[in-house]
């Protein structure tokens, strides 16, 4: 029988895409679509690339047009997401495409974010050590942030096999539908069309303390994280280049058996034959992360880079990986593996 | 049992594409793929997003590795169909990507493409009257080109339903990838990136004559088609914009009426619903079609626009659904319908 | 002693070429600088591009900000620049970047902008016949939509020497500066990038009766503008694509020799050789208009096309051209010829 | 009188930049325009941008056709320019836009280039302390590679002011012109757009070499560089993130102080207000370079980050700069220090 499945938040971005993987998926019917100042409105008008919804319309996000579901997709602004989570009941599975339970430390949520903690939920990275176990049997997730997503799948290989010093500088440059559909000046297509531009530099960028937290265990020492995100003329995708000095002896071999040992039977994950580097382009609305590493002797340090669809494995694609393993169904379920390209 | 297919040219856009849907199609096992001068190259370095090939080798495009598949696709140059498919025996299926089976009239051919006409194969357009049921049970058929299939699918209701006068004007925007990946100074990213260029202007594109063929029997006079392709800086997608004198006393609704019929029960072209216009974004690597319709009353003009993926439902989707219908299979089967969006 | 030339409206699009112009301008000094809802920003965080304005403050659109400017560029919403020209005084030259003033029939405005006709102004379109000399000593200029501009290019040579039938078909593309600074969900990057898209189709555009405003007077009989615009994927430039059925007897001579006459001259508007088409990359950030012209002898159909950048020979070129002719300044004062490719 | 400039490689990218800077420029005539296997071709069909010159006729490069002028520039593959040079005399101004004379160390160019070195010639970039003063009157200038331009500039000012630690690490991201205009398959527009790819990553690229020896005489010790180049989808601008540890005890004040004062009165490197970064689209077209500075106090990281057109400022800007210096010029004659934004 059919889950059940509604998403809240449906006419923006993360939820558009969650709706576009699960009409693959063939153990989902597609419930609820909810949605705040556009409730009421044709779902054709809204998503026009989701043909098979284009006559739904769209309903207000309230405890009633959510209940019933088996599974529920929450896109939802910051700090909204545990009250809704906690009417829905324990036993309907709830996926956060937000940020609002992926901090472990109430500490470096209230310096992010300004205001309090809603708690900690299982975190939707199932490739990083430890994280698939979690996920089985969950009720709840926090699906990672794209950022984090693409810098841990990056360098966590480096780290579990101690081979980078626990300093990792990171220069990310993502696609525009990371900043969502809310209309900003700096955001309209005669401004980002031709132009590459950088922001949150500093230190300040809300997803640093999640990749910290990360990398950290697998460290076995606090890593520290620079981290500059740039905004790219394209639609989708991240690429973002890692680096960290070699402890030393570190050789060439070793970093690229770690590499290949931790990603050995990820089926989204793959590690690119040596001298390939991984382009955003060939993982267009593919839930796969392609990741390189290389040592640069000269510099003494680790470069590792990998490319993601921030939508799809950076978001909407984790968040349906997810809910295939805390629901016992095969993991690859309704992904799609192979990019759009050109 | 899974059908095996062989597809010739797999390094190309075209053979690309039917290999990324084909990837997804329940009753395809993929076989065979061939190429010119990449043949023993590594599969993966010449299309990266294709994960699941990615450790296959190209082979060489012969009599011999097309053998003993159930299907084969044709992406190859003009005139090397009619050879390659005499070889490969009556009971393959034959899916011709290329133009060499496109046309009736081998006066048309050979001052389009100026080289010997090699006959005509069911036309691979299912939606066009007459055309769907030609295809089933075909073991040749030649793919429409990518513009004739975005312009028939918005003119061809108009003129069965006898509202058109027999000339029409067609402007149409391509991404680059119709263009192929050969290599050409005009199409490097530094020159298309910001620019939109006409090419192929005053009626000299090779698609025109196409398009006339498909009009005419449904207008029951010669149609007259005045085409200019341009290249727009997107690497997919074809707006095709069409016009044509109405009929005295063509009424918009009776208009509508036109189109609402022509594509009921259709399962991949879509009449959008009044004042929604089609974007070629809506269906980024979906076999969908979108199409809409105007009557300009004061110039007394149909204006008719289309939307497609010109590698999907333009050629390789297109490609797909023929072979399921010549194969009795359901049409729909491995197709997606949704876009890729944003 | 250089000209004091004030821009209001100074932080959209319009107001910013025109500075960018002006900023090269060897007779001219720049004065207020103002706008509506930024009044009161460091201009520098508003157009970063214009290095040597950013410790400027924008101020106010009032009467006093723009008093004692010998020139006075408006860049305001429809229906507001006749009483901000009523006050500057008469002696004050008024260039008129907005639709008000350029439709001569008040039936016309009123149907297409729904508000009052305030009146007609010399047309900055200097490359149309007669109206050089009416810009001449101008005191009030009101400067053509960007594409009416690349329209009348394209065609009136056509119409001029008698050569075209009285109904044009016209798809133009153009870049999303055309729809200004203003934020709108279509016009975010996410939407824009990778998509073509129409709009205003079926004669509702409001630049469809400033066109047949100035092609009727050249043709001696009323010529019919079937006109439809479309969204194209970059920042700047409009391809006009235009066509009407030829006169009986038309040759490709004939037409060749018309463009040339009509072009012959003229600084910024090029014929190309023949052969040759033009593209919107070729001119960004340039005053030129490029043009190209063929016969269908096929379809029997004049096929022309323009590039401009509809910032600048759309825009804020023309205006400033215009402003040169008016006051008696070498027209091409100040304007690039060059575009900034690729 | 006016100097009489020749262009070799008037046919790629960079020598046709350097064209269109000296269109404007008031001291220029411009004589021969040579190149390869282009000789012969209309000008107009090779730079159709250049509206100026589109009739003149491209010589081949040869002792003859470069003899005869003040200035030629050189935009030639590696290892020509030297023979050229020799060839015209000690008394011609001769400004190579290409490698060979930008090292000082043969070993580093004998590594990274594979072909014996050539000599040092002055470097043109003035902004770099003692740089100014040794162009003036100089006879040869190497113009800097595009990417050491953005990466000097942002960084030179840390390692002045001996507040960083000699270690940078930095990824930067290009438009597609940084890569020539010879045709190869991965600069297609099909593959280009909506993608970021990494290249030369590990310490390969050429200009990181280039990189180190700007900065390692300011630092006071050696500077090891991590340089990690990226193409954007865009077909002009460089973004450089740079980062070094910050020295013990260095405050967001010493930083910003050292790097007002490093550029102060620069007519070309502005300093961004606190809190305003770059856009690479903000110098589209011009020679400015924009740059900012943050300290990362967690990290205890100084982030620098500069944008610059690397066809303007990164090569024909500085070209055309270094000429004008050398000749005691005003710097900034025939140079855009306004964008063409949007």
């Amino acid at each position: 029988m059919a889950l059940r499945v509604a998403v809240a938040g449906a006419s923006g971005y993360a939820g558009g895409e969650v709706l576009r993987l699960l009409l693959s998926h063939p153990e989902v019917e597609i419930g609820a679509l909810t949605g705040g100042s556009n409730a009421g409105a044709r779902f054709g008008s809204l998503q026009p690339h989701l043909l098979p919804l284009a006559d739904r319309v769209l309903e207000p996000t309230t405890q009633d047009t959510l209940a019933g579901h088996d599974v529920v997709f929450l896109g939802l602004p910051h700090g909204q997401s545990a009250p809704v989570a906690a009417a829905l009941g324990e036993e309907v599975l709830v996926v956060d495409l937000g940020a609002d339970h992926r901090l472990k430390a109430a500490a470096d949520w209230e310096q992010f974010y300004g205001s309090p903690h809603a708690g900690t939920w299982p975190y939707g990275l199932p490739e990083l050590p430890g994280h698939r176990q979690a996920l089985k049997g969950a009720r709840r997730v926090a699906v990672p942030g794209c950022y984090p997503t693409a810098v841990s799948l990056a360098m966590f290989p480096a780290y579990a096999a101690e081979l980078a010093e626990p300093e990792t500088v990171i220069v990310a440059a993502s696609g525009t539908s990371g900043a969502g559909k809310a209309v900003k000046p700096h955001l309209l297509g005669s401004e980002v069309m031709g132009s590459m531009s950088p922001y949150g530099v500093g230190g300040g960028h809300r997803h640093t303390p999640e990749m910290a937290q990360n990398l950290t265990p697998l460290a076995g020492e606090p890593v520290t994280v620079s981290f500059t995100p740039t905004l790219a003329p394209m639609p989708r995708g991240i690429l973002a280049t890692c680096s960290a000095k070699a402890k030393p002896g570190t050789t060439a071999a070793q970093l690229r058996a770690a590499y290949a040992q931790a990603f050995a039977g990820e089926p989204f994950v793959h590690l690119l034959p040596e001298g390939q580097w991984p382009h955003t382009g060939s993982v267009y609305g593919s839930n796969a992360a392609l990741v390189q590493v290389s040592l640069d002797e000269h510099a003494g340090r680790i470069i590792a880079i990998s490319a993601i669809d921030n939508l799809v494995k950076g978001t909407a694609g984790g968040a349906v990986q997810s809910m295939n393993i805390a629901l016992g169904l095969p993991e690859e379920l309704g992904l799609p593996l192979n990019g759009v390209a050109p």
